[in-house]
C-alpha cells in the first residue's frame, strides 16, 4: 500500500477502484463544451440545450423559518412540551429567485434550472466547503466535496465505484437494510462484526482481518467498510472517538476504505438523564458546540481513505433529496463520472431552495439552527423514555455483554398491575425484564432488546416467530415499530438462537402519541408474555 | 417466446430481467410500514421520519407564465423575431404551497419534503396517467407509468434491470453518448443498425437478428433495444409509423425490448420549406395534434414490450430532472425497487413546482404550451437554415443512399465570393458542396455531413483528423458545435473511411448569434478547405 508522501495530500488509492469505476468515461461532449463553454463570445450550438425563455417559472419564492424558531433551553417542563411539536407563533425571512440574475452572482433559475455539471451550483459548493472544513476538519488537505441525491444514492454510487461483484464489505451486526440492498443484488456480500456500546470491535475486527483466509472464504479480504458511526441504524450506538481511531488504524494496515454514512451527525443528543435529576443545558457557542460533537472518520483521515456520506434529509428536509460526498479528489472525479449517468446534476428546485435557505441563514444561522435541533431530538428521545419509565419499572446497570457492553443498560419489566405471573410470584416477577435497551446518545432510534425467552412458547418455536407476533399483536393494537429482523446484516436462518428487538423511532411522534404508545406497549406485552404461541 | 394470452394485458416477459434485477428485494421496511402506515389510529415508531415541524419552509410560490404566453401563429416576419427569443410582456399566474394542506387533496410541504414513495405524489401520477393515456395511447391495458431523474436516469436504471454485463444492445449508428456511457462500464455492448430517412433499416435489423452466431459474436442475440425515435440525437431523423410498425413486428419474432427514449417528442417541427414559400400555419386542436404527431411504439405496443422514457427536461426545464417511464408493471416493479436503492423518490421540490405548474395549468393549457413550444422550434430550426441559405448556396434533391435515403437532402457550397477554388475553376467549384443536410423534422439538433473528401489532405490525414481541426478553427472563431466523432455508436478505428460531421443544435441561441454562426462558418470553411493539414 502507499503510504503519505506528500504530506497534507490523499495517498494514491487508484486500486479501490471498481472494474465498472475505471471504465467510466468522461463524456467527450461535457469534454469538448467545458473547453469553450461561458468564454465570452462563443456561440455555443454543441449542446441540447433549451433556451430559458421557455423555463415557465419567472420566479420562485420561499418563506422561511428563521434560524432561531427553537430554544437553545428548556426553561421548564411547561415550555418543554408547548414549543415541542408546533410552533406557535412562526417568524419567518423569505427569498425570491427570479428567472434572471437581478445582481452578479444572484442564483436565477436560467441557471439552476438548465443543464449543469454533476458538482452542482457554485453557490452551494462554497456553502458545503466552508461547512465542512469548519465542522469536520479533515486531516489532509486536498479533500473535495461532491453532491448527490441522499444517502441512499450517495451509497449506491459508492458501492458501484469502490466494490466489484462478489467482493466482501465490512458492516455492523444490525445495520441499514437499504444499505444492504444497495450491494446484495451485485452479489457483493456483507461481513458483519459484533459490536459493543463504543461501535464495532476493534479487536474482532483486526481477528477477522488477519484470519481471513481467501480459500475457505471464497472472496478476498474485504477492502471497504460501510458504517453508521453516529446513532447507528437500527442500535443507536454512536461510536467514539478513541474507537475511531483505532479501526482506522487498522483500516490503513489492511488498506480499507471507510465509508461513513452520518445522516444523524448533529442529533447528538448527549447522555440520557432520569427526568428527576436533569439539570440546565449548557450554553455553548459554535466552537464549543463542534467541539461537544463526536468527530468524524474524516478528523483522523490522514490519507483521504475515507468516503463520508452527509445528508440535508434530518437537518432540513428529507424530500429535498440532497446531500454530498466528502472525499478525495480522485474518488470524488469517478463518483461525478457516475453521476452524469445517473441523477446527473442535483435537482435544480432544490438547489435553489437550500442554496437560498442557506445563504439566507448563513453559516451562523445554520449552526444556530442545528443547536436547537439537537435540544429538539433530545427532548423528543427523553420524553419517550420518561413514558417508558412511567408505565414499566425500569432497573439500570452497566452492561458487560455483547453489544451494549459498556454502556449503562436499562432492564423494563412489567409493574406489579401488569405483572404477568400469579400473586405468589409476584417479587421475582417484577424484577424479570420483559426488553432491555441503552438510551441513545444520538439518532432517531431506540433499540429494544425484547426478552423473549421469558415467553412461554420461546423454547419452541424461537425468538424470530415471537418477534413477528409481537409486531403484529402491536400493529393491531395501534403501536407500529420496526421489528428487528429486517436490520440483520446476514439474514436469520437459526431462529432458534438470537434475539428480538424492535427499532423505535422518536422522531415523529407526539407528546399524546408517545404516552399512548408506552400504554399500549404495556398491555400488550403482558398479554403477550403470558400466552402460548398459537 | 411468449404471446397474448389475455387481450389487453402485457405479455410475461420477466425472462428479461436481469441477475441484479431479480435479486433486488422489497424493502421488508417498506413492507411492514405500507401495511399499517396511514391507517387511522395507528402510531406509526418504524421510520426514521422528521416531523415536518422541522421543515424551514413554511410555504413556496411559484410565478409562472400563462399556457398562452407563445402564439400559434406566425403574424409576419417581424413578429417572428420579436417575440421569438423574448417576450416583452409576460403575463403569469401564480401558486402557493403550505406546509400543511389548506383543503383535503392540496398539494402540501408536510408531503412533499417527507420520505415518501418511489412512485411521487398522487396528484402527479394522475396526470401523467391522464397525459399518457390521451397522448401516447398504449395498445394493451395494464401499463403503468414511475417517476424517474431524467432520461439519463432513466435509461440508467432500465439498463441495470434488463441487460446482463456482457450483453448486447441494439441501437443507430450514431446515437447519444450519454446512453453509450450508462451501459459501457458494465460491459455491455452495442450493436449499431445503419439508419435511413425514417429510422434503423428494419431489413438489415431482421438479417443481424436472423444471421446472430452466438459463437463467433462471442454473446447472445441482443435482447434490447436503445432508440430516440423522435429527432434522433444526433441525427434528427424520426422514425415513421410504418417502420416502428416493421421493427416492432421483428422485436415480438425476436423477443426484444424496446427502450424508447423520446426526449424530443413535442418538438415535432414537421417538414423544413424554404423561407420564400412558407405559408400560414394550419389551425388545430389538441385531437388533431395529437394525430399530428408521429406515434409512440406504446401505440403499436400490444404485448407491453416497450419501456417509454419521457422528461420534463425539453418542454418544462431541464433542472426539474424529472420524467417518467411508460411500460408493464412488471417492469415497473423492479424499476420502482432500484429506485429505491438510488434516486428514491422525486426531489420533493420539483414534484411542487411541476405538480403545482400543472395543475394550475391543467391538461388543456399544457397542451397549449406544447402546440405554441413546437411552433417556437420550427422557428429556430427555420431561422437557422435561412441563414446558412444566406451564406452558401444551397441546392436539395432526393437522397437514395446512406442514413439520409428517402429524404430531400440539401448540399451547401461556398458562394462565389468564397470559393476557395481558382477564378478559373470557378464554375465548377461553385457546384461542389462543402457539407450537406437534412432538415430535420423534429428535435434540436441540425446533422451536417461535412465534405472532408474536398480537403487536400483528405487522402493523407482521413475524416478524423480534419474533423477535430475544423472544430478547433470553429471555436478559436467562436463557434462550437458537436463533433460527429463523440456520436459513434463504435469507437472509430479506422480513421480513413467514413464521414465527418458536426451536430448543430438550434435550441438556445438568439437570431444575431445564428447569422453569426453562418458567416463564420462560411469564413472558417472557405480557409480550411484550401488549407493543407499542418
Amino acid at each position: 500500500m502507499s503510504f503519505d508522501e506528500k504530506p497534507g495530500h490523499a495517498v494514491d488509492l487508484s486500486h479501490h477502484l471498481s472494474a465498472v469505476a475505471r471504465a467510466r468515461t468522461v463524456s467527450p461532449l461535457t469534454d469538448f463544451h467545458k473547453r469553450y463553454a461561458g468564454k465570452p463570445g462563443v456561440i455555443n450550438l454543441a449542446g441540447g440545450v433549451p433556451s430559458p425563455v421557455y423555463f415557465p417559472w419567472t420566479s420562485v419564492s420561499g418563506e422561511i423559518l428563521v434560524p432561531d424558531s427553537f430554544p437553545l433551553k428548556v426553561e421548564d417542563e411547561k415550555s418543554s412540551l408547548s414549543w415541542l411539536w408546533k410552533l406557535d407563533k412562526e417568524r419567518t425571512a423569505s427569498f425570491t429567485v427570479h428567472k434572471y440574475p437581478q445582481h452578479p452572482g444572484d442564483i436565477n433559475m436560467g441557471t439552476a434550472l438548465q443543464y449543469g455539471p454533476a458538482t452542482g451550483l457554485p453557490q452551494l459548493q462554497d456553502i458545503l466547503r466552508e461547512f465542512v472544513g469548519k465542522v469536520f476538519q479533515p486531516a489532509y488537505g486536498n479533500w473535495t466535496t461532491l453532491m448527490h441525491a441522499g444517502n441512499v444514492d450517495g451509497w449506491g454510487k459508492v458501492v458501484q465505484t469502490i466494490v466489484n461483484p462478489g467482493e466482501a464489505i465490512i458492516c455492523s451486526e444490525w445495520t441499514y437494510p437499504s444499505a444492504l440492498a444497495s450491494a446484495r443484488p451485485y452479489n457483493m456480500k456483507f461481513i458483519p462484526i459484533t459490536s459493543d456500546s463504543e461501535g464495532i470491535d476493534s479487536t474482532l475486527l483486526r481477528k477477522t482481518l488477519a484470519e481471513w483466509d481467501e480459500k475457505s472464504r471464497g472472496m478476498r479480504r474485504p477492502r471497504c467498510m460501510y458504517c453508521v458511526p453516529v446513532g447507528e441504524n437500527p442500535t443507536g450506538i454512536t461510536m467514539s472517538a478513541r474507537r475511531k481511531k483505532e479501526i482506522y488504524k487498522i483500516c490503513v494496515e489492511y488498506d480499507i476504505i471507510i465509508v461513513e454514512d452520518c445522516p444523524y451527525y448533529f442529533l447528538q443528543e448527549g447522555e440520557y438523564v432520569p427526568k428527576s435529576e436533569r439539570g440546565p443545558e449548557p450554553e455553548m457557542n459554535d466552537e464549543t458546540f463542534i467541539a461537544s460533537l463526536v468527530p468524524s472518520y474524516l478528523k483522523f483521515d490522514y490519507q483521504g481513505r475515507v468516503i463520508r456520506l452527509d445528508t440535508f434529509s434530518k437537518t432540513i428536509c428529507p424530500g429535498a433529496h440532497l446531500g454530498w460526498f466528502t472525499c478525495n479528489p480522485m474518488f470524488a472525479e469517478r463518483l461525478e463520472r457516475m453521476a452524469e449517468v445517473s441523477t446527473h446534476a442535483p435537482c435544480g428546485f432544490t438547489q435553489i431552495h437550500v442554496t437560498s435557505l442557506l445563504l439566507e441563514w448563513q453559516y451562523k444561522g445554520y449552526m444556530r439552527w442545528l443547536k436547537a435541533l439537537r435540544l429538539q431530538y433530545r427532548q423528543r428521545r427523553d420524553y419517550l423514555l420518561d413514558c417508558l419509565a412511567e408505565e414499566f419499572h425500569l432497573q439500570s446497570s452497566m452492561s458487560t455483554q455483547g453489544y451494549t457492553a459498556g454502556a449503562l443498560i436499562y432492564y423494563a419489566s412489567l409493574k406489579p398491575k401488569r405483572s404477568f405471573v400469579s400473586l405468589t410470584e409476584k417479587n421475582e416477577a417484577f424484577s424479570r425484564p420483559v426488553f432491555s435497551f441503552v438510551p441513545p446518545t444520538s439518532g432517531m432510534f431506540v433499540w429494544l432488546k425484547i426478552h423473549f425467552e421469558e415467553h412461554p412458547s420461546f423454547a419452541i418455536v424461537g425468538y424470530k416467530a415471537l418477534e413477528l407476533k409481537l409486531w403484529s399483536e402491536l400493529a393491531e393494537a395501534g403501536v407500529v415499530m420496526a421489528p428487528g429482523a429486517v436490520f440483520a446484516a446476514i439474514p436469520v436462518d437459526d431462529e432458534t438462537v438470537g434475539d428480538g428487538h424492535f427499532r423505535v423511532s422518536f422522531s415523529n411522534s407526539t407528546p399524546e402519541e408517545f404516552k399512548k404508545v408506552a400504554n399500549i406497549f404495556a398491555i400488550v406485552l403482558q398479554k403477550f408474555m403470558r400466552k402460548q404461541a398459537d
